[in-house]
């Protein structure tokens, strides 16, 4: 899927920039950290001391501390109604812990507070329910939207993305005659594209999908297959999902290499057509860059960056995420070449943006954040990045000079976030640099 | 599960200590690894030319060089009949491929060949038809040998193993009320020894394992449960096993933090005794340490080093194994506690091994690995270790004085080992610890 | 002293950017550095070698390797006649060498040669008898000219720069009253404009210069009082010359962290102005600005990049130097400054190009290097970097680009260049780095 | 010159591991270093503040902080007449400055305070006068102490050390032709010995002195030549000293890779024995030493434990350097061989130490430093080492167990010593080591 949405999505796709906390009805989802002093009996007292708080708890789990050695850490997340609420709950654990950090209430009446971003891959099952336009109330434009039997079918596919849980294979679609041929039409059209206008990376990826994933004209490739080629090339994996994530939610996914894709397809009457994200548009587009180390690190640097980031940081996040993972084309020796999936699944834009009528300017990341776009037409600028590995790079720089003020790593080990906000956390970080450095030094007496 | 075995293990158990290659019916287990230059179509050709040779393919997967920018990597795995046809495969793909290397092919036929070993998770599959013993064979002076009720029921838990692949949930155990009642006698008995004999890694994580994954002594913990926990704490997880594996294997599965856990449970006649790893073995024994992050370096570092090594380093690892991970002791201060879990399994040896009366020497990995030792009595010797961190230091230098012509590295992103063995891979190595220095200073100055 | 020269100079000075070979007269000076082999008696069957050939040498040294562990290198340095003499030494030597490398002849003969460039410190002493322009040639224009008892102190000074060898302390000169009298003028006169115009590293370390090394309006101060200020600060050191040094030349030193500085002042009849550099330029523009680690290592990076480069690179290189070191402005918070010594020296381009007149633009270097640029009358252009660490990665990464085959590291203990052109050299590199991280670990360890 | 002495020195030489503080006439030499903020004017009322402290100042130093972006720092050393004198003085300071660090007083009404050391390698210019003993009332049992001709002789050459200063060329002594067939006695005797008994890295060094140092049996070599030979090599370099310094002084020169030496020869009545170093000492058994990278980063590491250390450590330490730099020896192979001075310039040590009969044991630093020793005859126990970096590193983890609060680097461009006690001076540390790495990238990719 894209966030904030592929081009040609109407306006209701503008709602994915608009705050998280936009989703009125839904009760504030809180976590709250804390560590504890190691003395006998104490995880039990603590234990004690949440459950009796009147809260909806969600999740409760202690954990060997990551701050001090033998302290531990406790994890709470629960359903909030009110940010009131909030502020009494971690009153009435102060005396019992140290280091108490909420995260996740929005509301002036906490100041100190960070927006809840998820720490482990399992907190990304939470995204489930909070997609922002459901399959049911297609917008009037949509080619399908009239169409009984689409939006059934539409309807079933996501149901999938609903239940699912983080660890389990994808499930598979029995895709049907009409969907395989109107993938088919899209695949036909494309492909023969992208040898004059695809960068490098695209056409070197695109034979092993044929090869490993079954890409090809007659059937939809299945995301499971597809999901477990880019684990194995960078440690990415697709995650099925509804419709469009808040922007937030989105991007927190890459942080830990998850991109979140659609399964269904656009409707038949016309396969060149979609105003949102399908599947076309994930396969095509998108899957073929993240199996590319460099752009994977890109993509996770953007999602690092969005963790636990204000409202207006996130909005410059996925103004840049727009501008390069779906509109981004770069340099390639003498060449211009599309490398975002908004331009490499859409025959006519594709054509447009190297045509040499639309104005490039170079990626520079506090620029493009603040540079406004249409999401309905074609974009009148584009950026040029000069590489991938530079373009991480300029974004890791841009990320610095974000306001959040703490510094995050993803441990691939845990499948966690870790924020490096003591000493000993980074002291354990470093000690892991160091580490590294034996491995390297070790290698290279090898080498030969 | 505990390789070589744990304490008391009557002989047969001395199998694991042999050659890989002893389990003669099995057919010999190889990989080919090439690369190919990038040109249009010569994916195919490879492709086609693999699928000609008259061998019986056991995968095949295309993927992006992590070697030369733009060549690919094929990997086929196949169950080959002699080295004679090893060889001649070899020779076919010589014309198409350049840096043909095979893996897995014991004998002096193809002298330059590396013993198999897996390199991606996915590869530890390949494990559950390779036990040595069977439940079915139990020895003569097991105690539950001659319960036919007994055996049926180990026989059912270890058919979990048989089938159990990676990325699955462990499967959930309804425990009988005999096999809980076994587990609670253990359970008691041991935990009254912890406080005064176990190290302080051992009884700072143990409350944890209650808080979390139901320790207590009513009933026996569920792996799936205890492995989601480990994970967290140190990407460690279990998979259930259904005897002995070589060492070879055994030793393998920790390269990538897996442990190799038994499910079934010691005969309830004789609760304080088994001859052989048992659930209260893995869950009281091994697991607590496995949360510590040092003792997890540790242990992978054992296994790192056991990739490709010959049956002869593949012995010394063991033995160092043995002396650590089951029977390890280690200096807290002033005192000498327990951390191997062959001991804190073992209420008398537990004992025992601080009663001042087995001789204690320090930890020197090259000593250590000629150690001769006793499977079936308390060890005469104890080896002492000053941290985890000093253990880990000393088993990486000592690796690297093995005669191992490459260096290797695990991506937990990938989940897959990288074989650092050309100037390309270690670039990008480097880069990674350059990309990790960036982050260390950025964290360094949002500290405080 | 500035290279390629400061504002204002006259058109000679353009001489600065010609090759490195323009004196013609100068005979060929060459570098052979070859590998032995240890073997007994090698090292006496190689100096026979050596004292056999006809040729003109001014050094033999034989030193460790730094390639192969007990290899030996020998470095030999003569002044060449040709560059076919230097093809017949090498061919003289190849039978008991290996990899002999020949640095310093130009000539097409001889394809694979580097040009010279010093690899030690003491190296530097050849650059005495190098300079462009000497003292009793001033130019037509020069307010001095026609001034003999001018001339002949200007001679008298530059004399000692003439002897000056590495480790020396600077002499002492005795200004005169005269003397003192113009760089008072010079110093009060820049002194009220520098609280609005100069960068802020300038301004916090003016006041360290007053107290430390006697700036004040009342005398020059003396160079090696400065120069070990400047240790101290950043390591950086003060050499005297006579006059300009080929571009070449200058940059080189700066690889070293040594400052090429007059000594002599400009003439008494204008002390506003001075076609070439003099003290007043030294100690009021360039000196305060090496006091910064960040400067420091940006103008070393610059001296790094130029050596061994092609003629072409060295163009690019001072032209990079001339917009920085020389006219280079920055921005501080929501303000432009000046850090570049020829704005800072002169009293009418200072205010100039702060004016809002002038163009400014983003300091990058490939486009930097490209830019075309008047010597005698105010730049027409000026490059704005970010910060000092910001411009020393973009160095850095522009001289990354260039096409010279090796990398080199300063190493400050021996106090010489190190080619990282071997696996061992890198190696003993990547040692060092992982040796410094433990360091780093163990002082992170200690903070509070 | 060795400290704490030679094999075979009298017990005075005992005196070397007496505490620092033991000559007691000597005033208190103390620094204090403070910060202050950056504001105007600020500099002179901190130095008008400190010239009006009634204290004998030494030095006063301002310079850019270390630690705070734009703060100064003041470095004041005085001799102090007491420690209340030197509280006083902290006292007076208190109210202009932050951050006051009083090192150098003993005494305990100052417990916070550090035993003083060189921060600069100009403060190694202090070491002059404090030798223990002068060349003036050598030792009864001294072959020369009778010999006034001799005595007068000794004390003309130690007048070079008493005036010698930092970046001065060590004076060349015109040796006479008794002194030279002394020397030549010695070094034929030795070098009969060294193919079968010295390492391999003195083995390897020893023609390259020969070849570049004059190294021969006909006369002395010049420590001048040998000390610019050094340099290039590793680093290190030699000065001159009188006598035996302190253990304290004598450690803390090698924190700067100096290592002080004596120029002076035994007496010719009996050349193959010297209760005392000597040139020949120094020459034949320190010198080959230290042109070995490895070495010299050991030695290095012993002189940076010992900068401010406890006099418990400073005795541990010399102890360490003992068995060590003077008396090693190392595995090569499956060989012993020597590498300690004391050795390699004792015939009859050297013969003894490989014949089998004292004891050998495995290098353990914390083991080594509890060893006792005798220095009038051969050792009865020597520590064998696997090899210098493997020492290296031992040491180095020796050392961060002493319990110095702070941590601390050399800085060869500033030839001074940085305390890595804040966390502005940590991160400029961790940028230095990134700075590192991209060049060690940069290397590899050019690599071939």
């Amino acid at each position: 899927m894209s966030a904030p949405a592929v081009a040609s999505t109407p306006s209701p796709a503008h709602g994915t920039l608009h705050k998280c906390g936009d989703i009125s009805a839904t009760p504030l989802k809180s976590s709250i950290v804390f560590s504890i002093n190691d003395r006998i009996g104490i995880l039990d007292e603590c234990l004690a001391a949440i459950k009796a708080l009147s809260i909806n708890l969600t999740r409760i789990e202690s954990r060997p501390s990551k701050t001090d050695d033998w302290d531990y850490d406790f994890f709470v997340d629960f359903a909030a109604t009110s940010s009131d609420q909030v502020a009494s709950v971690v009153k009435a654990l102060e005396p019992l812990a140290k280091q108490v950090h909420i995260v996740g209430t929005a509301g002036d009446t906490l100041p100190e507070s960070t927006p809840w971003f998820p720490r482990k891959m399992v907190d990304l099952d939470t995204f489930a329910d909070k997609v922002l336009e459901m399959g049911e109330e297609l917008d009037a434009d949509h080619p399908g939207a009239k169409d009984p039997v689409y939006r059934a079918r539409r309807a079933e596919i996501t149901k999938i993305a609903k239940t699912y849980k983080t660890g389990m294979p994808i499930p598979h679609i029995e895709y049907t005659k009409e969907e395989n041929e109107t993938w088919g039409a899209v695949f036909n059209k494309l492909t023969t594209m992208f040898p004059s206008h695809a960068c490098r990376e695209h056409q070197y990826v695109f034979p092993l999908l044929v090869q490993n994933c079954h890409y090809g004209p007659e059937a939809i490739p299945q995301l499971d297959s597809v999901s477990r080629f880019l684990k194995d090339c960078t440690g990415f994996t697709l995650r099925p999902v509804m419709g469009l994530l808040t922007s937030r939610d989105f991007l927190n996914g890459l942080a830990f290499r998850v991109f979140h894709s659609t399964q269904y397809i656009r409707h038949h009457s016309r396969p060149l057509y979609t105003p949102e994200p399908d599947v076309c548009h994930e396969l095509l587009g998108h899957v073929p860059l993240f199996a590319n180390p460099d752009f994977a690190d890109f993509s996770q640097e953007i999602g690092l960056a969005s963790l636990g980031a204000s409202d207006e940081d996130i909005e410059r996040l996925a103004t840049i995420y727009w501008f390069t993972v779906e509109f981004g084309i770069c340099r390639q020796g003498d060449k211009i070449r599309a490398y975002g999936a908004g331009l490499l699944s859409s025959f006519g834009e594709l054509e447009y943006c190297l045509s040499g009528k639309p104005e490039l300017r170079p990626f520079e990341p506090a620029k493009v954040a603040a540079q406004k776009y249409p999401i309905t037409e074609y974009q009148p600028v584009y950026f040029v990045a000069e590489s991938f590995k530079d373009a991480q790079m300029r974004v890791r720089e841009f990320a610095t000079s974000l306001d959040r003020p703490f510094s995050v790593r993803y441990n691939a080990y845990t499948e966690s976030i870790e924020i490096l906000d003591s000493k000993e956390k980074v002291i354990r970080y470093a000690q892991s640099i160091k580490t590294d450095m034996l491995t390297l030094v070790d290698a290279l007496q090898k080498l030969n």
